[in-house]
């Protein structure tokens, strides 16, 4: 039985009390949230997790760092330090992407090794191999994809970018559209290459019973993908993007109907003021399914500074309503991460997911900032460096320029508001 | 005359037909929100400025940059490089907040060699001269003061950073408030300290006609500080934060009767939730004065990230109807800036402006976006780089691993959707 299915029963499994004493909320209340597909836990029978994770309505929003190798880098052992680095910095999430090497070792050793939930996107290696073996894309078949399908369940992954959505219908749609920018999604595009040679149906759309079936046999999260998500502001909130989501809310109900977990992904490059639009418009047609968004990346005109642009959008997106957030790294759209990249991307998604949570009123979430601002008034700074998001980071760069006096910093000097404060108003510490 | 004075008497200046130029607003509609105050071009009469700059409704979100010494750091030629290289980055505004060395020599450099808007906090100079020739800034005198402003009028600075909403008033809802974070304002800090041990009324709002005829003579645009903005989420639009804006409208009115310009400065540390709120009530308590925002944080818990933390908040900001940014460093609460913090910090804050631009449909906002995101879809890489926001960073990650085939991203490789999608749907190039 799937978490959703003990849901559904009654039945308040050892993840969800986990879950529930790291969100501070009560376990039946979560278990009623996990049965009605607001919240899901991403966690694969064969996976073994310490701390599971939740994701969803009233938890605390979470970050997934993606990983992996392309073709043009391909190393291993750097892919596996970049997770490491991520789940350091605090991601709850890794997703391997891996396109080049042995795909089925990197998994295992970054399920063996990475104390995260993790997820895949399986087309890929079903695209990989068919390009490796058959000598092209559009020769993979229904049943290469599903021979993935059952070898990643198998080795434990848990959770799947299923891009589902990308239907015959959709891709009219987009034709219709007219884009700007056409798919910028690598499952989206690999689909749509495949089907448009073969003239056939998605085979995650057409077969998704099978999807199903595995998906409830190892009790695997399917994240249905946004394969039409846009990639420039200027396409946001199209035809083509609502036409699949309306598919995935219709697939929603049906993995539902299996006790099959799910979440949604969600745009992309969108302008701020369609942000709350967008994630209301994902509740209501995907029937409150977690929403996991990758961005929003509010501009365009920002390449290197893609961790900001999608920091803002993130940030109004959980905000909204949006529960789990793919980091961008400062590399997006030029290059493959490298380690700092991949640090800096999950701290920025950090920021966002905690501003959005402290608005929510997620439970707990501003209790961090007291603390923080009580050491901050007691000129504490050992104190609010331990707090701080990155404290490794906040001491570096406190220590790049220090001050004469220690209970000040270098910005104001003797002239430190807080300091004059205290003085002046005879403060006393607040911890 | 003032830019204000003339646009009540229904002439356009040459400075109006620049920035209304600049900004795709006709002239006379321009005028008009000159004369009620909801633009301003903030220009002495002292200083040239090959282009003006308008702030303000329907402009482009501008951004400030705040350089200067401090106590601990008093390195002139330091500070003017920080100011280029703010600039360069984009910077609109420079704010000179020296508080030591020789104070004049440094703002007579920054006014000649930097082509920005220059902005002070003339009670930093009051204050500082008071400690260093007459032992104490509590022996600072109003004459002190208005002997500062002068000078400062005299050199050319443009705008005055005025804490004159920082009264005996205020402060007692300050106490009766209880805040975690009390004052975090320097200037605010500072006229405390003065007025609690002098039992004197704050000298900027006692004589505030006197300021104003400085103002007028020399047109230079007020900047009402927020000398009770929140240094922490939980202080956010608190009691005290919002009289000292009460007593600010009241302020702007007589300032606008005597044709002086006028900014409203605001938080600070806001949670997301509250950004929208606090932007709306400023421009209806002081009669859509353009708003000047530090941030805000939408929380306490980032430093060495703050830019980020107020990008998140300078977005939603600024598309809630804020018209000035001033920047957060990286270095923010924990040491003064140093020349690559500037340009994070500047980069930041363009971004939080751009991304809101679009949001409030701005004139050719978008169009920015349109162009970059034509150049991506044709994976047309030398014109990505030429628009992105920071080339030259664009230029350096997109070559720290480069791609084996140039005309993709070492992220895909060869599974560059974009690639993947022109040879399935067959598209065309964009331009």
């Amino acid at each position: 039985m799937t978490q959703m299915a003990k849901a559904k029963s009654g039945k308040i499994t050892e993840q969800m009390q986990a879950v529930s004493a790291a969100e501070h909320v009560h376990p039946s209340i979560l278990m009623e949230r996990i049965a009605s597909g607001k919240v899901v836990i991403p966690l694969n029978k064969k996976h073994s997790l310490n701390k599971p994770v939740g994701v969803g309505y009233g938890l605390r929003t979470k970050v997934n760092a993606n990983i992996g190798t392309s073709t043009d880098y391909n190393d291993l052992a750097y892919e596996i330090e970049k997770a490491k680095v991520a789940v350091n910095a605090g991601a709850d999430a890794i997703m391997d992407l891996s396109t080049e090497g042995n795909l089925s070792d990197m998994r295992k050793k970054i399920i063996d090794e990475i104390p995260a939930v993790i997820g895949t996107v399986p087309v890929y290696q079903a695209a990989v191999q068919a390009i490796k073996n058959k000598g092209g894309l559009v020769k993979m078949t229904e049943e290469d994809i599903f021979i993935v399908l059952e070898q990643q369940a198998e080795e434990g992954v848990d959770f799947f970018t299923i891009h589902s959505g990308v239907t015959r219908d959709s891709i009219e749609r987009l034709k219709k559209q007219g884009r700007l920018t056409d798919i910028v999604s690598r499952g989206g595009s690999m689909l749509t290459t495949w089907m448009i040679a073969n003239d056939c149906e998605n085979p995650f759309y057409q077969s998704f019973d099978r999807v199903l079936e595995i998906a409830r046999s190892y009790d695997i999260t399917l994240s249905l993908g946004d394969g039409l998500r846009p990639g420039s502001v200027n396409d946001a909130s199209d035809r083509a993007q609502i036409q699949e989501l309306i598919i995935l809310g219709e697939l929603t109900k049906r993995a539902w109907e299996q006790d099959v977990q799910v979440i949604i992904e969600g745009p992309g490059h969108v302008p701020l003021h369609q942000i709350r639009m967008n994630i209301e418009l994902q509740k209501q047609l995907c029937n409150q399914a977690p929403f996991y968004v990758l961005g929003p990346l509010v501009t365009d005109v920002a390449p290197g500074y893609d961790h900001i642009t999608s920091a803002i959008g993130g940030a109004m997106a959980a905000w909204a309503g949006a529960d789990f957030l793919c980091y961008v790294t400062p590399g997006e759209h030029l290059k493959l991460p490298n380690l700092d990249d991949v640090h800096q991307g999950v701290i920025a998604t950090r920021i966002a997911g905690h501003a959005a949570d402290i608005a929510k009123g997620i439970p707990q979430a501003a209790e961090w900032d007291h603390q923080i601002s009580k050491a901050r008034h007691d000129l504490d700074w050992e104190k609010q460096i331990k707090l701080a998001i990155d404290p490794e980071h906040a001491r570096q760069l406190r220590g790049e320029k220090s001050p004469d006096q220690p209970d000040v910093c270098s910005m104001c000097g003797d002239y430190c508001a807080i300091k004059m404060v205290h003085e002046a108003l005879g403060t006393e510490k607040r911890s």
